[in-house]
């Protein structure tokens, strides 16, 4: 079935099942090879790629209507989300659906309200839905064309993260379980978009007492083996609650 | 017309006019004699209080959609307008409309975009709309009985108040034109929720460069005249840009 078909198909069931005039669009990040990625489906027979994006169940919680798009969609579960703003303009689908039939379930208007993910990116396996031909990891400074108002969504998710950096747990939920310093530290110059001192950075996040640092150390690479730590989640959580109090 | 024959004759011109399932509620602030208040409606013909809400125009943007139901439902006109937290819960009115009619347009299921709005006290003359009995602003430390979850939104907004108190305008929206120095901290600290150390406000502040001190001090008290600041707007917004790096 080509794209066409199955919006028109879809279309048909939606209007059975889901709230109307209301979607969900998500933007899924992960942090692998130093550098934060974004979780993508590429449009069927088409050249360009989207946010997972659905509908909400007449009666389905937001969150957990968020979670089931997510899965369906990429293939990722049990993650980390948070909405983080509506999308409502007018004109957000940009003449996507305009050479489809009139009176369409999806070419009507939506407001969506925008997730974002996070996720260790060594936990998922992407799946590729029937309405995409592809499902990958794309490096945020180096985006594809994207379909409708959702490159404007992506944007303001990173701008989200950046603000949220100092009380939402980002950094538990983007690395594995045990990392080094350097990777901590290279995590949020990623996000904030910036080279931090890597003394003040170390001396910062020591005084903020929420990581354990691992009895063993890394193995295997050439040079002196860099040490590990976790996250204290007790500590941590404690801390997030009133939020950091410093930049970085 | 009493509140029922209200919303049963507003449901039937609901359906025409605007999105089903989405609402709007704001929660106003304002500051006045050193304490944060809120603006709110007292349902008619019930002792409980309620955020003026409304609904969505089928083609109108969501901000404008929110301007127009503030002025509406409070007189309240030309704020500063931030949407915070989508509320979806599916039992978000709490049994408010069990005992209307089945099939009322009020009745169904409404995700709610919560929106704060950020007004100079002495700029607004509250106007009590058809569905209310009174319209008046609240101390924020005794609030009154609410009706659905309107406390859930209230409180909400005002944990994201305090968060952004250092990237938004607040202060310059909340406060009038010319304030002291002393009014701009208690500001602060009423939002914080915690008192603030004098002099190391001041050098903060200061040291933020966003604040000119006006020729003229204020007249009038038995004390030596305090002197009297305004918001150098373009140094604010520039500040704002990236956000005040250093907490309270």
């Amino acid at each position: 079935m080509d794209l066409r078909e199955l919006i028109e198909k879809r279309s048909r069931e939606a209007r059975e099942n889901y709230l109307p005039h209301i979607s969900i669009d998500c933007v899924v990040f992960g942090f692998h090879e130093a550098s934060l990625k974004v979780l993508l489906p590429k449009v069927k027979g088409q050249d360009k790629w989207a946010l997972p994006g659905g509908f909400i169940g007449k009666e389905e919680e937001l969150h957990a209507a968020a979670g089931r798009i997510l899965k369906e969609r990429t293939g990722a579960e049990n993650i980390y989300l948070q909405q983080f703003k509506v999308f409502a303009g007018l004109n957000r689908s940009e003449g996507f659906f305009k050479d489809f039939p009139e009176g369409l379930w999806y070419g009507e208007r939506f407001i969506s309200v925008g997730f974002y993910a996070l996720v260790d990116y060594t936990h998922v396996a992407p799946v590729v839905d029937e309405l995409s031909e592809a499902c990958e990891w794309v490096t945020v400074d180096n985006l594809p064309h994207m379909i409708m108002d959702h490159r404007h969504i992506l944007d303001k998710a990173l701008i989200t993260l950046r603000r949220q950096l100092n009380y939402k747990p980002i950094g538990y939920n983007l690395l594995p379980e045990e990392f080094t310093m350097p990777e901590l530290q290279k995590l949020y110059e990623v996000i904030l978009g910036k080279t931090l001192n890597r003394g003040n950075f170390y001396r910062k996040m020591t005084g903020y007492d929420i990581l354990d640092k691992q009895e063993e150390s890394r193995k295997g690479g050439a040079h002196k083996a860099p040490n590990l730590y976790k996250f204290n989640l007790d500590k941590y959580k404690a801390a997030l609650k009133d939020g950091f109090k410093e930049g970085w």
